[in-house]
């Protein structure tokens, strides 16, 4: 790794990217896709119990999304300046094997917490240690991965009421940090995500009913969602965009 | 109680209302605006220790909002059929003394986890033992009080990341309901509403800046707020609404 800081900072324009939740179908997916990019010289990929390296230019860190001290930590290891950060941490089923919620007399409190501390606290404590990291110089981005079931006003279908609502806070916490991020990083954004419906051990349960052309494969998704990062203005910072490059309302 | 409950039946169109937090500075207010109107025959007003009684038509029952064992038992000792459930329940500091956040760096996953059990799981779970008590036969509402601060898309100031995020998922939570609620209860609606900067012990501390006209008494905003929900249709169900019934967007 020594080595591989040292070829970096020679290459001057070449960018260092960190993804948390590299162990998903998607994040595996986004470290595999950013490590063969050109303009990529290094891709951080982290897990709960470090993940996979698919090239050279990947390390590999582990961190527990519960466990704040771990993501400091892990933040701290890798360093800054980052160009990119990527959290696609995320879950839909419970620990305890029960499914999202299909009515309201099923919720219960500790499902919501547990919902509530994975899917929103945990990529927010991510963003409070690895927002400092990004580019100050050059333009910078911090993209959680969210879900068009998290916006509220697109909801007419109802059910899966705690990860909605869990998705819906991350958009409010990531739309808060982008107004705070504007203010020390004027090039940065810091956006959340749609990916898609995609096959993934995530969605897998709940792939009835979606036909084949709009169940992406993870490497399609990923691929898409960079191209949207890419194209991205600091002024469309805290917003919510799909793999297709719409904006999603919240 | 019980003469209560036969003169209640005996009048048919006269409305049986429960405020849930109704020992904070809106609730009370809503508590009182209610137990003087004509078309209301009893009110249950609720808090964690029992509140005061302001009148005849007022029974007081006691719940914990973090504890589901407590909200099933109030709703079983209030019954149905109800025509009208305001949740008033919230916090804005956290129980250690905290103030809401102005930074990501003040962000702790405790405050997360306190403040979303509190706005959006406590609030969620009253729904979820309330909203069967809805009177199916005419038109019934429930109600939360959430924030514009709650609004995503609103949110240009940045700061109380952990508040706006768990009013942000209350909003979630109750459209999801809405959704599920319109299949049972055609004629009801399910919303959350703005009440306005209200001078209460929630926004005492963070009154500096309001300019006075826009500093309601809770008096005030209780009554603009019962008169925006008599207002309401059922095909406006799942929405934000301001105390001057303007809709906020998500």
């Amino acid at each position: 790794m020594q080595a591989m800081g040292i070829a970096m900072e020679t290459m001057g324009q070449e960018k260092r990217c960190a993804v948390f939740g590299a162990s998903g179908g998607i994040g595996a997916a986004l470290v595999a896709a950013l490590s063969v990019r050109a303009d990529v010289a290094q891709v951080w990929a982290g897990g709960r119990s470090g993940v996979g390296v698919p090239g050279p230019k990947v390390a590999s860190f582990a961190f527990d999304l519960l466990d704040e001290a771990s993501i400091a930590a892990a933040c701290a290891a890798i360093g800054g300046p980052l160009d990119l950060v990527i959290v696609a941490t995320g879950r839909l089923t419970y620990a305890d094997g029960a499914g999202p919620e299909k009515s309201t007399r099923a919720l219960s409190g500790d499902h919501l917490a547990e919902m509530f501390a994975i899917n929103a606290a945990g990529p927010a404590l991510i963003a409070k240690h690895a927002l400092p990291l990004l580019r100050k110089d050059t333009r910078a981005v911090f993209a959680a991965i969210s879900a068009r079931v998290g916006s509220i006003g697109d909801n007419r279908l109802g059910g899966w009421h705690a990860y909605r609502a869990s998705k819906a806070a991350l958009n409010m916490l990531v739309r808060t940090m982008a107004i705070e991020l504007a203010r020390t990083h004027p090039q940065a954004l810091a956006v959340t995500l749609h990916p898609g419906t995609v096959d993934t051990a995530l969605s897998q349960p709940f792939q009835r009913g979606v036909a084949a052309e709009k169940l992406f494969t993870a490497d399609y998704s990923a691929g898409r969602m960079l191209a949207v990062l890419d194209g991205l203005a600091p002024s469309q910072s805290g917003r919510l965009f799909a793999w297709d490059g719409a904006e999603v309302p919240f």
